[in-house]
């Protein structure tokens, strides 16, 4: 059995895979491969409707909000929100806490202004500031709940009286939220909501149609949910797959039972690090990630052998991004605890025999 | 056995399907679904290289072209290519031949000036026009090669001195192109390279950097090309079905064969729709498509009921488009000979019934 650490695409469940596949021959008494079924079908619509009731349900998502599934992953949407949000002249504020966040700020600039409120990059990302001020002029409050490099996480949601636009693509379905606080969240789904080729976006009505620019049809909010997330031809197979990674979360008992395996599965793995005399974590530890669990080795010359000690162990995807170094164990929701336990482990293991 | 005639996302080969549920379940012996791989592993990138390279094989791509994998279907590309290649206030030609091409003018008109050259909108787009002007100071001359809802297709590219675009998204692989007459060609996958939830784009490298516009990085043609179809997280499994797909089309002997195919199915089927005394032909019959064959009955009461003869003989997918009515089969390359046969048994049994 394989440990899949990977930091997304990432593992789903095995009931899921199995479920995919047989569609992928035959679907839903078709007689079709859902690869050659036409989107414009009862069969498919089924598909886009449920994906969206779960998505609603699972984040208890409130009346006045539209969700809507689109393609170009949460890196199209650095550049669709301010496109749809910021008017020329206007100022956004963005906080600044990672790479990926670092990419929202840079592709906002294209439209208009764009204020950092704050900033841990001469830290190199390894703490989220706190105590900044957001002008209540500001378009937007811009901010990445779950910095995937850094294995930072924002638990709460900063005040302010603007309008909040989170990405939340590394720990959107791992905790329980509350979308009244946002006026826009998007996420890329492959991590905790199912493969590689499909965004998602839940987007407060409100705050649309209020700039004045001529926006392309593909990349504006209201023409896509206009559209019931079928403007243009959706990505088929990965809304599948979501749904059906979406019904298993549901049958574990929705975002509030999975939340609390996320915390017992951190929560192991820090104490592991933090006992163990060969590791150490990277980032400050009131706002370490839930997902992305970051740490290197004192003596880095024991990274590569334990690289390798683990991979005999069949534990995967725990190298670390490049700009952080060491280990990064993606912890998403479909990762049993057992394969924690294999991580912690092999870390035991190999403290024991580096004594 | 199904015959599946849909106009997209569409029949592929079953070998395709079998080998991407397969896949699903384990890739290439990473012990991992397809679904859950990282994106930048070998295993993956040797995907991505290879459906790159088939797509270059496949249609002669010369030197100084680069093809790119993207999201956002043909309709992104809609707003992409004048994004990158239409400077304000300069002038853009169109062709207006079908919704796909009125929709691609459309979204021109945001960046720049648009001069629709010809246009057979007047008469429900039953015909290409020939004999038009492409002013030679046209930043390019764009024009949609097969128009999916009306079947008609121009199987020569129009004379110009201007940059040519084409929108290719269904009659790409289906017949020999000579690429070095086009400087940009897109097409959706979901027709013939693979499923739903990918774009392809074959760009001539010296058109772009020309304008002076910002571009969003996942809009611009160079950073997608530079990143090597991976600037961002891309959607994996499509691009996997593709690589599958293409290589079943090089395992049949290519384009070329692959069009003799092509050629004898439209063949049989016009043939049989001008015989028949209850069908008629819809367009102009020098711009009839090989792989969208629209007809409709001359007593319109026929309609439902062929539908349902035709339904119950397995053929599915014929249902007309809404602007046009009647019938269109969809014929694309895995649509095997046998399933158009069962189609003219059909309608030659009907028409025995209904003397
Ligand atoms: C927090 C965050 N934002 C954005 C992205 C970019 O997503 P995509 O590759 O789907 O564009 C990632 C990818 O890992 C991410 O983790
Ligand atoms: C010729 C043509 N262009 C563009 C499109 C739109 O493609 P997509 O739905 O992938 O955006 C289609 C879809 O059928 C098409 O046939
Ligand atoms: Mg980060
Ligand atoms: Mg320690
Ligand atoms: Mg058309
Ligand atoms: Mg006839």
């Amino acid at each position: 059995m394989t440990h899949n650490f990977g930091a997304g695409p990432c593992i789903l469940p095995q009931e899921v895979f199995k479920q995919a596949s047989q569609a992928v021959l035959e679907f839903n008494g078709t007689g079709l491969s859902i690869l050659e079924i036409s989107h414009r079908t009862p069969e498919f619509e089924a598909v886009v409707d449920e994906t969206v009731r779960l998505v609603k349900e699972l984040l208890n998502v409130p009346e006045g909000y539209s969700v809507v599934l689109l393609q170009g992953g949460a890196s199209l949407q650095f550049a669709m929100v301010p496109m749809n949000l910021l008017a020329e002249g206007e100022t956004a504020a963005y906080l600044n806490t990672g790479v990926w966040a670092t990419k929202a700020l840079k592709e906002a600039k294209i439209f208009g202004n764009v204020n950092v409120v704050a900033s841990s990059k001469d830290d190199n990302f390894t703490f989220i500031p706190k105590d900044f001020e957001i002008p209540s002029d500001s378009a937007y409050f811009h901010y990445t709940s779950n910095n995937t490099i850094y294995g930072t996480e924002l638990m709460t949601v900063p005040e302010t009286s603007v309008p909040v636009v989170c990405d939340m693509s590394s720990d959107i379905f791992s905790r329980v939220i509350d979308v009244s606080q946002f006026s826009l969240i998007y996420a890329g789904a492959q991590k905790n909501m199912g493969p590689a080729g499909l965004t998602l976006a839940i987007v407060k009505d409100e705050i649309l149609g209020k700039i004045d620019r001529k926006i392309p049809s593909m990349l504006d909010y209201k023409v896509q949910i206009d559209g019931g997330s079928m403007y243009n031809t959706p990505p088929v197979f990965a809304i599948y797959v979501s749904m059906l990674n979406l019904r298993w979360l549901k049958s574990k008992g929705g975002v509030a039972e999975i939340e609390k395996e996320n915390i017992s599965k951190s929560e192991a793995l820090y104490k592991e690090i933090d006992r163990n005399p060969l590791f150490k974590g990277t980032c400050s530890i009131e706002d370490r990630s839930r997902m992305n669990v970051c740490f290197v080795m004192e003596n880095p010359e024991l990274e590569k052998p334990f690289l390798k000690f683990a991979e005999d162990r069949d534990i995967i995807g725990i190298k670390g991004h490049r700009s952080v170094g060491g280990f990064r164990a993606s912890m998403y929701n479909a990762l049993p605890i057992t394969s924690v336990h294999t991580l912690i482990d092999a870390m035991q293991e190999f403290a024991e025999k580096h004594r």
